[in-house]
């Protein structure tokens, strides 16, 4: 095996010259970085490290943004839903917002851009029944007593969202409040480009711009307590004007409307299923931005630099599972690391070069301080991503934020060195060759497919929700899984099930888009799922699969789930499940000894039909259902957290689904807090320990048991075969 | 006072006579009754003693059914869900059904009365691409691969569906199978009153004829197992026949479908919100039922004896609550007492001259046997009925089922003795006056209104689902309070809300008509319950009230209710929910020491808006949500099981959302565990201990405190005032 050198980046600051240079050294990083707070020191340019430099285009610069208040970025708003009690309502617009971060717009036309909702009635208030009044901040409605009203509105955003996160979490008193200006229109555009020109000649030794990111930012808007008021890391709220507006219209070829960007005050939610207009939108802005940042990675690269993005803060419209992507010519992507799903996220993504995972946790005060455990933080995170790294490596990680803080940590850089040392084992073992996959892909079936490849019920980067960790745990689960996982849409089925695909799963909450909604009633959709479930597939439901209330069904695709869940209409009709006799020997539950983990699970989940075999029960209710259908078989979990136990209960349910059970113990460990990765060219196989307890397994291969291994907590090591 | 005596029916049989003698004098009995399975003796038609026959018009005579096979009862029926692998589909009628009770109706034109769905596209199948296959009992399909189908058909009931229950339950070998004939039909109709004419004049010592009940059972269907398949109380797939649904289309004035009442399998269970249609179609049965019965009262009126209808079995179509029952011209209506809404469900029922009890448990070897526990089960039973016998009397109570096992439990007729005693109490102590109501009415608001007064989220008379207990809590509650209750329908408030009324409460599951479903989208309604509350009502929500997802809410009436519930589309939006910081001292807890009940409660309420309280909260979310409203005030729950506790809770909440605060001390108690009704007239207050321990409580009179009193378990005390 080579030995595996460099792959790390480490952040630096200007009083940490010193500190840096003997990190890098005893750390081998190959790479050096600034954050945003933190400065280069020019004493560390010539050490034969990388320079990163993060750059970027939307901010920084109050100067241009003042001079231009008409090209500074804008967000639509929504107001609070007044209701009103006689014939005039006034709304005022700015309330619950913080006028620190947000300008009403009156430049451009409100009564072109705004648009007053009866959502009584669901119908737009004509605009000769409502104007603005400039001195009160206030629109006044002609209204109909006792129904609700909402202005949508188009807003400046004279504080970049990121900037005042990092502002206020950091508590930099005094700094000034950096706006954020909107590279896409005419004068700004040609200005940025020019200053990039002149920063890279004014740069010679950055080797990396670093675009953290291009020009929208995800949604976060702030309330006038300057508390978080609506975060969505998907969100387009922020990628709009006038300018970009008139574009797309003439694009699409129809006027657009303000609700197709406030969405009711949801603002498209990854959880909404996205309508056709929200959909062209998202198509317009991949194709603009994908073209314009392409602009800006050429200037780069004519001065010799590379290009990299950060899957950030201003990366909307990148969309790097998009059809656009590939057209930007990045050198790499870096991203945030918080789990397998994250790290999948970025690893994933093709066009590129090559990816940097930065890991978790950010050297930020939040977490360096008393009460806070970055040293677990660290681990966690590693061990999540680590089994995901061997079925998608990375190229590179990295660390971001005040190095300061975790130099001075008792014990951080040693489990730093820890991470970094697996990192390139992983690399060094694997030889450049890929892990054993199962012979089957595995798809996930929701309304965005491909897009959001990883993405999946995740509300805001890996952060755990009650409502969604049932759901995540799929793909945390996935990530880090021997099996090829396609993200499919509604219309990959209508348009022909891939046939590599042996098995088709279906999780989330009735409704949302990853459940499917009215794709269900759909009579293209549920027989091309009933086809290919009939015909020898698998098919795996978590929580409120293929829910759509319709014709006397739930789910709709009950027949194939051997299960429905009960709304209250057919609580007249007896259920009579009982819990198979030998459920505990079934092939899904063969290794699992203790109490299986349905999370949030849903309730009045109950087994229907004739063909279906009941493995666990909520009192009357059923949690885990196997279901027979024609050649085909179905899995349905209430819902199913990440665990270790899940992950393997998971990947048994799939070999199950798929009717390839035979095949499952091709590379085997028996432990539930193992798993193994098996590189078949390199001829070595790595078993993992994910939990922090030591634990013994047997390693099998090819059906037989290789050896027995003593593992240390969290350990990871290498079996030649 | 004086001394009331008898109000107690008992049953008895040929072989109780002596012991039936013995009990009459002991429990002061003044009537006796025969029962299904049991037989009046001749000699005790001549105790003094009332006796009541059953009656029983619908079977008791299988030489009347086998004779005339085509007016024997019919039941609307679908077969199960099938989906179609190719282009020809055989669905078996009778799978899943019992042969002994139903027999499909190929007399009458399958293709006319019949139905073949595709519930895929939700479309009829033209009569042309199907037929019956009588020889297999199929129906032949031609289908669309990976389409599912029902067939909706009429069958006969060949086994009385009460007949079969009892005959099961108390495992009568060798009888013979009651069929079970149509009263409605012409032929059968007269025979039938013929026959009741005779009956009258051949037992002229009977005083009332206690019909069990008149033409149509309730639906009760039994699975080819003989265990139950579907059992809806309030059903009326078994009223029909063609007869009936010819004058049908001749009254309501369009064609009638299958699907009006199989209603895609859900038969109109009382949760679905009713159609158009089948509110006619219970209009025209109660037109009909009530025609028809009366002129069978009227044949026992002119016997000179009473007519008293049992509420419960062949029930369907008379509608205690309805407009067409008072014209059946009844004595006296007897009701099973399963707990206090069920008491309330009979002794509510206006147009009688007085109501009769039937309090549990039935005298059935299922209860009075090893494991079993009659006395608990009288004594808890007793303890609900009572607290709403305060509030609204029943005129006389009794017992059911073969005397011989209560006589021989050991402590159970003491324990009658008891609860006869405290029912002739109640009589004595308010001598024909009404107990103190609040000075205000409260509503309770769902698709059904006054027709299901007291049957709300019931699924089957008294019986305890997990899936309801949270809202059933709310009526029983109410069912003992010294609140006067109306039942609304949505049809009232689009009317104009009764001014009376000055607490609305919704409460049920979204989409039922318990929570209203679609009707929370019409403007009408929302704009009347706004005014309401904004004019200074009250409105009270329980689980999901005001449901139905629409321009951005989940709850329609999310700013009277300061709430909304998180359907995952607005995850992205900060909730920012605290416990208020004086919950405890709020009105509506001031009492209260403990945890809250709040049973199955739904999860991931909010509360929203500028003007909440949160009183309980469930990790980041709220449970209990106080909500003011212009001049009126909201108060949410998750849900409302009973307990006494809880009726405090609710009693408290309705004062408060009255905005009456300071009236509910009028009568009160201090304990939770203990009630008071008070008689003004009469001069006295009854103070009742609702637990099963004993229990120190302050009686409050006007506000101040009258006396302190020490409560033995579950004892009833008159003070006077």
């Amino acid at each position: 095996m080579m030995k595996v050198r460099g792959r790390l980046t480490l952040p630096t600051d200007v009083d940490m010259v010193e500190e840096t240079l003997k990190l890098k050294e005893r750390l081998d990083a190959d790479a050096l970085r600034d954050c945003d707070g933190t400065q280069m020191p020019s004493e560390l340019l010539k050490t034969g490290a990388k320079i990163y430099a993060t750059y970027y285009t939307t901010r920084k610069d109050n100067e241009w943004a003042k001079n231009n208040p008409e090209e500074v970025q804008q967000e639509y708003l929504i107001t609070d839903r007044i209701t009103a009690t006689s014939w005039t309502l006034s709304i005022e617009l700015m309330k619950g917002f913080h006028t620190q971060q947000l300008k009403v717009n009156t430049i451009d036309e409100p009564k072109r851009w705004w648009e007053v909702i009866d959502r009584t009635t669901g119908k737009v208030v004509p605009v000769e029944n409502w104007f603005y009044d400039e001195a009160t901040g206030e629109v006044i409605i002609k209204s109909i007593p006792y129904h609700q009203y909402t202005v949508s509105f188009l807003a400046f955003l004279i504080w970049d969202p990121v900037h005042m996160y990092n502002y206020l979490t950091n508590d930099w008193q005094g700094a000034e409040h950096q706006m954020t200006f909107d590279v896409r229109q005419p004068k700004t555009q040609a200005y940025v480009k020019e200053k990039l020109r002149s920063w890279c000649e004014e740069n010679p030794d950055v080797d990396v711009v670093r675009f953290t990111t291009f020009f929208h930012q995800f949604t976060l808007t702030f309330d006038d307590q300057k508390r978080e008021k609506y975060v969505e890391w998907f969100g387009y709220s922020a990628s709009v004007s006038p300018y970009i507006l008139e574009q797309f219209e003439h694009w699409a070829g129809y006027r657009f409307r303000p609700e197709y960007i406030v969405d009711q005050g949801y603002f498209n939610s990854t959880f909404r299923v996205p309508s056709k207009e929200f959909r062209d939108f998202i198509e317009f802005q991949q194709i603009e931005v994908s073209r314009l940042a392409k602009d800006l990675v050429d200037i780069v690269h004519a001065y010799g630099k590379e290009a990299m993005m950060f899957l950030g803060d201003h990366w909307i419209g990148t969309e790097p599972f998009g059809k656009y992507f590939d057209n930007i010519g990045l050198d790499a992507v870096v991203g945030s690391v918080g789990d397998g799903v994250t790290m999948r996220m970025i690893s994933d993504i093709k066009g590129v070069n090559y990816t940097e995972g930065r890991l978790l946790p950010y050297f930020f005060p939040d977490v360096f301080t008393e009460g806070g455990d970055p040293i677990g933080e660290a681990q966690d995170n590693w061990m999540k991503a680590r089994r995901a790294i061997l079925r998608s490596p990375l190229d590179r990680i990295g660390y971001g934020g005040y190095l300061k803080l975790a130099s001075e940590w008792p014990g951080f850089i040693e489990q730093i060195e820890k991470v970094v040392g697996e990192f390139r084992q992983i690399h060094e073992a694997m030889e450049g060759t890929s892990s054993y996959m199962a012979p089957f892909k595995v798809a996930i079936l929701n309304c965005w497919g491909e897009l959001r490849r990883w993405m999946c019920n995740q509300v805001h980067h890996a952060i755990w929700h009650r409502e969604i960790y049932s759901y995540v745990g799929v793909i945390e689960c996935l990530s880090g899984m021997p099996v090829e996982v396609q993200f499919i849409s509604f219309d990959d089925v209508r348009n022909g099930i891939d046939p590599d695909i042996k098995v088709i799963i279906n999780a989330g909450d009735a409704y949302t888009a990853w459940s499917g909604a009215e794709n269900w009633t759909d009579e293209k959709v549920v027989t091309a799922i009933r086809r290919f479930v009939d015909q020898g597939g698998g098919f795996i439901g978590v929580g409120e699969p293929t829910a759509c209330q319709y014709e006397g069904r739930y789910f709709q695709l009950s027949d194939v789930l051997g299960a429905d869940r009960e709304m209250g209409f057919s609580m007249s009709t007896d259920k009579y499940n009982e819990l198979s006799p030998k459920y505990r020997d079934h092939f899904i539950l063969e290794d699992i000894k203790g109490e299986i983990d349905f999370g949030e699970g849903k309730n009045r989940i109950y087994a229907q039909g004739a063909n279906y075999e009941i493995l666990d029960m909520d009192g009357e209710y059923s949690r885990l259902i196997v279901n027979s259908y024609g050649k085909g078989r179905s899995v349905y979990f209430t819902g199913l957290p990440y665990s270790p136990q899940n992950c393997r209960i998971l990947l048994r349910a799939i070999y199950y689904a798929a009717h390839r059970e035979e095949e499952m113990k091709k590379y085997y460990v028996t432990n539930v807090e193992t798993e193994v990765a098996a590189f078949e060219k390199a001829g070595r196989v790595a078993v993992i320990n994910n939990s922090k307890e030591d634990q013994m397994t047997d390693l099998y291969i090819h059906g037989s048991q290789k050896c027995s291994l003593d593992m240390k907590a969290m350990e990871m090591v290498w079996v030649e075969i």
